[in-house]
């Protein structure tokens, strides 16, 4: 990880899976951030367990709770990043929360499809609205003129499922209402690398891969990546992209995806 | 339109704007359908008086009730047009009725993210689930094995400001939660033009240009077309389009706009 120097960041969904990944090898890198907020819907329930343990015994790990479908959440959880970082700013956002819903086209309901959105997509649009001051002053703070994960990024968890053109494994899964908020959240991520490209700030959509975490392990099949090769393959891509690749789909290989 | 051979069709959002259009063109066809259900939130009030005008020279013009964010609303409509075709089926739907606000990327909220979501998006996939047997059965009592819109076809009036790829217009109005929701909507049109192909429906999803109605006029600039060009356009395109098409994301002039 060469090319990433990331003073601060902040991962939701933190607790597990691919979050609590990105966590542990952001502790593991030779220079590792100096905050890592790592949020989580309960920080004191059951399922934060590990990331608990995991903060105990480093300090620069902030547990803060955040439930992305709700935003007075996300403005408190904005106000106390504020808080510990002083006067400095965010360099990166990671929406990384999200869900699926097992339904077919011909069983989706607009509950699902409202919740999933919620999640998905309205989510990472107020993140960014709210962390955007913080991510406004890293970029201001840090040298040069170009686009860099180093300096100011939002990066959001999306999926090859998103992939209007590919239609990725539909036979595997319909997952009608976790496509289609996918498919948003790429839209949201350009309009993001567009309004944001001014302020300093990258903006990518990413795909993990089909990876081992209970997400990904709901079918039959044992996904094809553990959460460390994914972890392993997106902080590579996040420490070699630049302003050329904002407003990109891309995977965890660095490969573009059709959108 | 020597292709299109149409015995009853649904259109929402009838009551003005394209929606009216779509409905005025069929009635002008050298072979008009023997059913027109032309759908509207409030068929009694002002803003359906020159639909009601129409019905009332036109006896094939059926006016129903169809408020696109309402499920039950949905299911009470399809009940209706269930019992005005007695036992044939419904060849073509066409979620025509959409919203836009607005909004840029600084102020866009959850509530507009949701509102437009439902109204763009969730409402098409009801109409699909609530049409589905009617279409089913259209399909099934039309000769041949191929698809067309003359048979059974959904028609998803989507937008170009739904391309991820080509982010139209960015300068000119932002509109997030629009763009969302239409990117979505070409997502879920690429689902149902997967499911329902074995059931021989048709889907495509369809941009009508800029054209001069009340949600085209919202800027400074006049749109390009008129109604009566884009609609014009729109149904040689329906006249032409097969199995080959399904799936795809037209414009008015049949030309492959990207996702
Ligand atoms: N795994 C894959 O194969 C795969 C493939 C493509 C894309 N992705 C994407 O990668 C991201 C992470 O997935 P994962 O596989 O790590 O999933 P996961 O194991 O199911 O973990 C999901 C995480 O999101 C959190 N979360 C869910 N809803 C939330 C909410 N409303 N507010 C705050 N946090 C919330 C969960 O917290 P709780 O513990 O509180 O539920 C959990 O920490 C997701 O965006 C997913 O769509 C995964
Ligand atoms: N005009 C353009 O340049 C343009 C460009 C690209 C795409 N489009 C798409 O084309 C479609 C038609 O647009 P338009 O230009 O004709 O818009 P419009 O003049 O604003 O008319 C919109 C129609 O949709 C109806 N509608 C809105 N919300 C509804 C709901 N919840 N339930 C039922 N009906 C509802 C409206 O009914 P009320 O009268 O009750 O409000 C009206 O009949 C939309 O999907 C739009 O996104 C238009």
């Amino acid at each position: 990880m060469a090319g990433l120097h990331v003073r601060s960041l902040l991962v939701t969904g933190a607790n597990r899976g691919l979050g609590l990944g990105l966590v542990q090898h952001f502790l593991r890198m030779p220079n590792p951030p100096q905050w890592i907020f790592a949020t989580c819907r309960d920080p004191k329930g059951q399922r934060a367990q590990e990331l608990q343990n995991l903060a105990s015994k480093h300090p620069n790990i902030i547990i803060i709770a955040l439930e992305v479908s709700d935003p007075t959440s996300i403005k408190a959880a904005a106000a106390k990043v504020g808080e510990h970082l002083g006067g400095s700013g965010l360099n990166l956002l990671i929406n990384n929360a999200g869900i699926a819903k097992p339904n077919s086209l011909d069983n989706e309901t607009p509950e699902n499809m409202i919740q999933v959105y919620t999640t998905n997509t309205v989510g990472p649009l107020l993140m960014g609205q709210a962390f955007l001051p913080l991510l406004k002053k890293a970029a201001q703070g840090s040298p040069g003129s170009g686009l860099s994960c180093s300096k100011a990024a939002i990066i959001n968890m999306s999926s090859y499922a998103g992939s209007i053109e590919d239609m990725y494994v539909w036979d595997f899964g319909q997952v009608v209402s976790y496509r289609c908020s996918k498919a948003a959240l790429n839209m949201l991520s350009r309009c993001q690398s567009l309004a944001y490209k001014e302020h300093g700030i990258l903006c990518v959509a990413l795909h993990p891969g089909w990876v081992q975490t209970d997400m990904g392990s709901t079918g039959s099949f044992k996904p094809p990546l553990t959460v460390d090769d994914s972890v392993q393959g997106m902080l590579k891509v996040l420490s070699s992209i630049s302003e050329k690749e904002t407003g990109a789909f891309l995977d965890w290989e660095g490969k573009v995806v059709p959108w």
